[in-house]
């Protein structure tokens, strides 16, 4: 049983990915925390979605909270998650940098607030090696905005050609890729004469590994249920 | 005494000046508004601040409610306006674009989210006939970014020299003049590797004649109180 | 034969299109030009595809200058243009903005000089209505970073999906469209952990009317030949 | 004597300032480069100005190049630089990155091409422990400005105040703190109702270090003579 001046053990799954060296390297870092291969005090699963059952499996039979980074989930592993967190403290991800929580956050309200005549596009740049566009990350604000606006998501993603018509309530989607850019993203709110523009910038990965840090320590005692980004920046209650 | 389906009167001081004229256009294009240079259901002041106390008497003596977009306003005539309110519904913002109105309201949102680590700089860019900087606009967004932080505004304006410290918690202020630009306002939340900015661009000045008609719109029928443009764009309740 | 204090006189193709009304409130405000339906100094083409080759023949009948502004003009157009200019000046721009044309040089000069490791993306924004994606301005910008590189344009357009490998020495296009965006541009060099980006602003659609009419000045007097908005900036000669 | 296939020996005065150990961690993984403390083919020197003529007269007596990357250098300093580059070669540099060596070059190109209409404005962002404002390569790029306008620098810098009015010709200069921002800067040029932008985003401080080598490798084996970044990028044949 841990105390409360006792470093947080984090025990990752994937701990050669490339966010699990992230997440050691921010380990090493802050002396709150430490990696414990077997028993930690959260799982860290920033694996593969086929590894996303055993990594469920596993925490609840540790009674350990989770948090679950991985992308690229589909319906079926949402349910997956849904289940586990009537167990334990689950905290699911597509991006654990606390700007973009925070810009999550604030698009959907900017969607709320605003009406339908200001158009909604997000924008996203980066490196030359990421293989799918658009983000994972972009997708996400996608849904916040669409939440926003009550209404279901209809995204336009990779307008090329003529005759094309921005089809009214459509979120656009476009991608560029190239050099060694972390991340950025913009969401732009395009109304009548004025834009409102919210934007995201990522100097470098880091960010991700101690966002998941700060994550971990907001599991830990959490009773059961599903947990997001939003919570552990505490948008919902500011 | 008006009915729903008939125009709201506007009556404006300084008809003559730039938002004068743009207002009076923008009526033109509105069949919901008309000009009454007597008897309007509101009162519109885009003058000057020497000018505001006899806008405040004719608003109370009519009982009609009064919407003051004049900048470079004083505590003193803080006062006044306060005062007026206890009477008649009072509308004051230094920018009426409903797109600031929002920028404003997501500003003070994420002042309260992010800590301390998070350094505050805002930057805008007018046209180079524009002879006061920081715009008040952006003063106002400083204001709205400090109310967030619960923190009394320190601002670092006009930067220039060497040994130069950023103070902690410091609000800094920049100013771009050039061309014929409209209005681009900047607010960078610039944390540990990453960024989050909130922007806003006016295409032309037409945005802030219509934001003007919306918040007469609002005002008209609104019982006695000071109100913002937050409060046409609903921000406060969604 | 008009002197040099006589204003120029525009004969304009299409004068109730969008570009075409442009031109002649343009003409409105500057006394150096008129209009002249039948025997203008200057021959002004924004019409169609279609409509080129009798442009082309009134004005080598007419001996007469012409500027061609029209887009989606293919091979075969080229030829004509080409074959025309053997005897009359002939101007063509896919965008009359001053801004733009100068621009496109810089471009070229950026990916002269830099090697294949900085990756080229080109992002523009237009308003909702626009139909074609990219843009002709963005795709004449591809094809002055082509130039520049000495390479065949290896286009990337409309990303979407997953397993995508961004090509060595590809161009890399995306569209955003939403609200009454004039037009902005933007051409990314992303190299090594640095990016040098390139960009244009568009307040209005003014700017592409009053640059038809440089481009008009320009061609007064000029021999036979083809030219481009780069001659009418004068930046091969800087 | 070395041959071309030997390393570059770089020999550092103040190895331990912050861009002495990023030049160091460059030539740690480039096999093309070794650190020499005594006799380097090449000196480099990011010290400080009182340190300057200790350099330069180490470069004269050993008949070495030198690179010069130190800033705040008076005008006494550049004439001993001037007097040193009569018998080395001596590559003078406020900022090594190879992005900001080119967007010189285009800033001085476009200033050249465009009128006295469109104004120009140069923006930076550096993080929160930047002591100096503006940075040294803002000035820079404003110099590189005003040649190409051939026209003497008139700085417009910490704009604040009222009744404030833009000088005909001036460049203004704004300055952001923040975070942990490498090195943002932006040469606006704002024309009536266009904007032309070019930009330079450095991600991290390893650039800087790299470009000092490219600049090494550079002035092996060339004649004496005062040289720039842009020789190294070869922007003046492109």
């Amino acid at each position: 049983m841990r105390t409360d001046d006792q470093p947080i053990r984090i025990s990752l799954f994937a701990p050669n990915g490339r966010m699990g060296i992230a997440i050691a390297a921010a380990v090493a870092e802050d002396p709150g925390f430490e990696i414990d291969a077997d028993h930690g005090d959260v799982l860290v699963d920033f694996s593969a979605p086929s590894a996303l059952q055993a990594s469920l499996d596993r925490a609840i039979a540790a009674g350990t909270p989770i948090l679950v980074g991985t992308t690229g989930l589909d319906d079926f592993a949402s349910r997956r998650i849904a289940t586990a967190a009537e167990q334990v403290p689950v905290l699911r991800a597509a991006n654990t940098s606390l700007g973009v929580a925070l810009l999550s956050d604030l698009v959907e309200r900017a969607a709320r607030v605003l009406g339908p005549q200001w158009d909604i596009e997000i924008l996203e740049m980066h490196h030359r090696m990421k293989a799918d566009a658009p983000s994972g990350t972009a997708l996400a604000l996608g849904d916040a905005a669409a939440r926003g606006r009550e209404a279901k998501m209809k995204a336009e993603r990779g307008r090329d050609g003529t005759n094309l018509k921005r089809e009214e309530g459509a979120i656009g989607f476009a991608s560029l890729r190239g050099g060694t850019v972390a991340g950025d993203h913009d969401v732009i709110f395009a109304g009548p004469e004025e834009r409102l523009i919210l934007s995201h910038r990522a100097e470098n990965r880091m960010i991700f590994a101690r966002g998941a840090l700060a994550a971990a320590r907001f599991l830990v005692g959490k009773p059961a249920g599903l947990y997001s980004m939003r919570d552990v920046i505490g948008a919902d209650e500011a």
